[in-house]
């Protein structure tokens, strides 16, 4: 069992050739799913774009265009989750930063599938496609706990229920706002809805840090790791202005 | 045209019958969708829980169980709706609270039916059911930015794109932590959970403040309204030692 009997050349060659095909075919449907509705994609356009005959897409995916989606959103997915993969080195805001830039490229260059996915309404949506998703969102939170500091396993201390509450909500947010701007044409450019997005992490870590004490301590130690001419430095000198017409709460007249 | 012909009695009898009926077998789907996910949920349930005959179901909804899900979600749609509404009187966060307060109420009422609408997967979600939800979304945000006094129309300035995306975004937060709480066991209380979104309102205001004009005189014209034993006030003073930990941003040594 250690060693397996060496295969034949015909049969290596045979083997290579069917993944190669599944992976042409795939490769063709994810194109034309990223940039429309699955409802709008047919087997006959997949053939076309893999330049292979309609009996050929169903000898390999014999489910069909149900088949087809479910295997190209499977293979958007690792790609999706392999954007959030980041050293924990650097001030956190940074390596957030460099997630979202990834993030936002996918969606870019996934502009009309994604919105389809996320809308929902169509009927190649199923619990299976919704599970795809869902694994995506949780691997995004983990990933994000491991940059605040709360990532679980060996080397960190898991995170409590508002913190994760926190992150879960802040990748709802993310997503909304990457629907919002495919349907406003991609504006703002995309390093300023990133720079928003940072902000937005910073802003709800912080309004979290004032009711859980989990959180404070977590803010202390993402802080001690930014500096003023990176995006927490930046943001924290333009909201001084913005805190002063909050003045009249803390000393009322 | 002016006058209608006075309808017999026993004709305006039938139609009152029809419409109450109507009405009973929907208020019967719309319990038992609340609560369960809409492809577990049979017919024979809701003509049981009506207490009359499946083929009476029929007659009034001769589409089966998704034609009876699109009416009860049409009418949970309304009630939830009505939920934004809220006069713009007193400190904008009070008013907001209120909102929050009747929305959590509904999430809370209607549970497994409002995440298995949002989750997605199920069979009955349509084309017409995805319409139905985007229609709740657009007005939770118009009456948001009637109280953030940009609401547009004869009365108020209308929002920049930078405010409304804001205001979309939070709309999704919300949204996303609901669905959260709901799998959380309702946890925290739903009076934390409203203050903490009521928090991460201000919270997004102040950093698009950061970074837009038009928000930042928004968010002047706020908190102007704001009182310093209400949720801003309470606020402004629990983030004040958060911000401490900033200060090395401020003046790098």
């Amino acid at each position: 069992m250690t060693s397996a009997p060496a295969a034949s050349p015909t049969r290596a060659y045979r083997r290579l050739g069917v993944e190669e095909r599944r992976a042409q075919l795939l490769g063709a449907a994810l194109t034309l799913f990223a940039h429309r509705a699955p409802d709008d994609v047919s087997i006959d356009e997949v053939a076309a774009a893999a330049g292979v005959s309609r009996p050929l897409v169903y000898r390999y995916f014999p489910g069909g265009r149900q088949q087809l989606y479910e295997a190209a959103l499977g293979s958007a997915a690792e790609q999706l989750t392999l954007c959030f993969s980041e050293p924990a080195v650097g001030p956190p805001t940074e390596r957030v930063s460099r997630v979202l830039d990834r993030y936002l490229g996918f969606v870019d260059q996934h502009d009309a599938g994604f919105s389809a996915l996320l809308r929902g309404g169509s009927v190649a949506e199923t619990s299976r496609t919704s599970t795809i998703v869902d694994g995506v969102r949780r691997s995004a939170a983990e990933q994000i706990l491991l940059h605040l500091g709360r990532g679980g396993g060996p080397a960190q201390e898991p995170a409590g229920p508002r913190l994760r509450m926190m992150v879960r909500t802040w990748i709802a947010a993310v997503e909304a706002a990457s629907l919002i701007w495919l349907d406003e044409e991609k504006q703002p450019p995309a390093a300023d809805l990133r720079g928003w997005l940072v902000d937005h992490l910073m802003a709800l870590l912080a309004v979290t840090a004032a009711s859980d004490e989990e959180t404070e301590s977590v803010v202390a130690e993402l802080l001690a790791q930014e500096t003023a001419d990176g995006p927490a430095g930046r943001l924290a000198a333009l909201i001084v202005p913005v805190a002063g017409h909050a003045a009249h709460l803390l000393s009322p007249e």
